[in-house]
């Protein structure tokens, strides 16, 4: 990978390959582009920035990049939370945010987007033709579709509707040597050739910088029932989740442990029962009475895993109230102090075990953490608060982390369920990979960018 | 790529490698393991044939060929219609036949599955406990899952359920240099890394040998009624399918032209209207009375494109028989003379116009070409039908062939909606990659495979 300084850096030729406007390389502009949502300390300082408009200004931008060796930052929004978007010194922060276009095409029930439309924008142009992208990662009413594909992002519907690798049809990739290629189209099953476009979903901008994404949409679900369940502890609501997914298709099932019940009810007050160990909420679309039946099923296995109480409803606007819930558990959190956010997940039947030992965690590093779950994936979202400043609790917080994605590997899962590996768990990467997988994803990486100049420090 | 000669080969070294009677060399056994189902009229003659029965024979079967240069060309059941198991000169076929292992784990709903397993075996393996595997290739009965995942095969459930792809959680597979590496494993979300199991979901064969696959599985589903719908031609059902789709999620959506109609009720009669000029057969799975609600949903779609008649039951039985009809087409048409089988996947809005493509492609080169589709995928099944040993015949449905590709490519589609290139379409993959993303391929072919001793003539 290419050092680069600022030193004689021919950005002059940037700027001629690139609209007027497009190059930013004022102080206050590299510095509004320097961090993601991660902010780590050590993010770098950008040598410049380019605000692209289209495909062809990505093309250039990382044309000049691989001419003059310069590290090539892609970045959609900037709400990583693995540091994924953090600048490198000397680089150039290539950001998709001004390609917002989104085309609905009903006949074919697909979507074209540039990647910096919002996931939300998707959603809504979607839903004008009675379509769905379903998709939805917390941040989805503020970041791109770009990185959601970047990063494979998933999100609440998961458990039911898949993560976004699902709806991914087609893509148009700048290569690292500035090549533009188009991949997949608009066709819903294609096996010609090797699967390229597969390799560019959750590529973490290491091996190209997407500018089209055809996303196939599907039509409206149902209104959805809710179930509503509270538990004793984590332990025995992972139990009900495990039960739940051999009988019944939830089309979202979160869990919330007693500190986020905490965090919610302090940050906005809902409602919730503050004595409880832990609160599930489930929902089933499936269509028509189904859905009553579906919940009643997930109800039973609530009684049976020892629910405290458990409530079920058909009213949406009901069940819409415990999702907001489940929504404001990030903004709560995050009121609570600085936040290293977790993202393992491990098999559906470790649920419990892995709650049990996350707390082990938080007892022996003497650090808050609230754990909120896709449950019904096994992807839990542990958040390791401490005081802002604390240098100390800091550390602490930071062994946690690296002693809670151990727990991931121990119960035979992985460091990262949809945030990515990014900046914060590369160094975790070989440990759950091995020496062999390690070793082919390089030779993958080095056989597209074989100067190393997208995103380093990225991965590995 | 290695010419590999039998004169000097050392196979007394892969003999000393594997278990007793593991490589087979007689000229019996060598013929039984040169042609796939596609039947390839040059395809080779192996040197040696290993029936491998576990990883580490795999393995060192893989090493011996990687230290003498000699191509490899995994094989699980042979039922390839693109050629893909078909036999090189000098080669090795390596058979994972022999490794059945089928273990199902309810807790995490996955299936353990050795790639010589058959697909109908993971079915009904998971059936024992409530779960279900859905990919359903036309071969489910007879074909592995190794194969299966080596082509990302597809079926009737596609068009809601997805693909093998939607199905793999993890992938032991051996590299060209004969190292074994795990991939995946048994989270249902994983995006540590770069997405390499993706890349090897697909892989034809190309990249390495499957040793070992991790399903996930799905609680079984309700039971399906079916819609029967009669029209006076293809393009009528097909405008029917576009306008479903927009509407409801069927589980099964599969067209039969006049000529499929009529080798059916030739080969078995099963009562089906041979004066329609096109049949749709649908199914909905939604729980409970749900399904008749979809249904009666579709009905209405076929009813607006002027169906002749509609017939809809919630008799799974009476549903059955319709299925069995359209299982029935391949074997139907089969005994109507040689076959070329096509592949083919458009837009689901270019349905009808491929439809009509189809034909006027059929009158030109004085071809008969029966259409199956799974339709609401706009995946089309073209059968090329010829008398045997008419050369002349033959050659025109070989051109007919290639002209289909062109519709296909005409119509924004692929060559290969779930077969695969093979060896039969890699002159048509330029057409559809272009340059650039067929040296794509190359590329991350080399980085895994060097030598190029994988299933060398397949893809390229």
């Amino acid at each position: 990978m290419a050092s680069a300084g600022t030193d004689g850096a021919p950005v002059d030729a940037l700027r001629a390959a690139l609209p007027p406007g497009a190059v930013l390389t004022d102080p206050a502009s590299t510095e509004a582009y320097r961090h993601d949502w991660t902010r780590l300390p050590d993010a770098g300082f950008p040598l410049a920035v380019v605000r692209a408009g289209s495909a062809e200004d990505v093309r250039a931008a990382v044309a000049w990049a691989a001419e003059h060796r310069v590290p090539v930052v892609p970045r959609g929004a900037g709400t990583s939370l693995a540091g994924g978007a953090t600048a490198v010194d000397g680089c150039l922060v290539l950001s998709t945010e001004r390609m917002t276009g989104v085309e609905i095409d009903p006949a074919t029930r697909t979507a074209v987007v540039e990647p910096g439309a919002l996931n939300a924008a998707v959603k809504d142009a979607a839903a004008a033709h009675g379509l769905w992208y379903p998709p939805d990662p917390g941040s989805f009413r503020i970041s791109t579709i770009g990185g959601n594909v970047a990063t494979d992002a998933g999100g609440i519907c998961c458990v039911k509707y898949g993560v976004t690798r699902d709806y991914v049809l087609g893509l148009d990739v700048v290569l690292a040597d500035g090549r533009l290629v188009s991949l997949g189209g608009r066709t819903v099953k294609d096996v010609a050739g090797l699967p390229l476009l597969e390799l560019f979903v959750g590529n973490e901008g290491t091996l190209g910088v997407i500018t089209r994404v055809v996303l196939r949409l599907i039509p409206l679900p149902s209104p959805a029932a809710t179930l509503v369940a509270y538990f004793d502890g984590p332990r025995d609501a992972a139990r009900a989740v495990v039960a739940m997914g051999a009988r019944v298709r939830p089309s979202m099932l979160e869990l919330m442990d007693s500190a986020v019940i905490d965090a919610v009810e302090a940050f906005s007050p809902m409602g919730l029962d503050r004595d409880a160990g832990a609160l599930l909420i489930g929902q089933s679309d499936a269509p028509g009475a189904a859905r009553s039946v579906e919940v009643a099923g997930m109800a039973e296995c609530c009684e049976q895993a020892g629910a405290r109480s458990v409530f079920a409803t058909d009213d949406p606007a009901e069940g819409d109230l415990f999702l907001e819930a489940r929504r404001a558990a990030g903004p709560a959190i995050s009121a609570r102090g600085s936040v290293l956010a977790e993202d393992i997940c491990v098999p559906v039947d470790q649920l419990p075990t892995a709650m049990e030992r996350i707390e082990a965690v938080a007892r022996e590093h003497r650090t808050e953490i609230p754990v909120v779950a896709h449950a019904g994936d096994g992807n839990l979202h542990p958040a390791l608060v401490f005081p802002p400043g604390d240098a100390d609790a800091r550390r602490r917080a930071e062994e946690a982390f690296a002693a809670i994605l151990r727990v991931a590997l121990e119960c035979g899962g992985t460091i990262t369920g949809e945030h990515g590996v990014g900046r914060t768990k590369r160094a975790a990467l070989p440990a759950q990979l091995g020496e062999d997988v390690m070793e082919l994803g390089q030779r993958v990486r080095g056989a597209l960018d074989p100067l190393g100049i997208l995103n380093p420090g990225v991965l590995w």
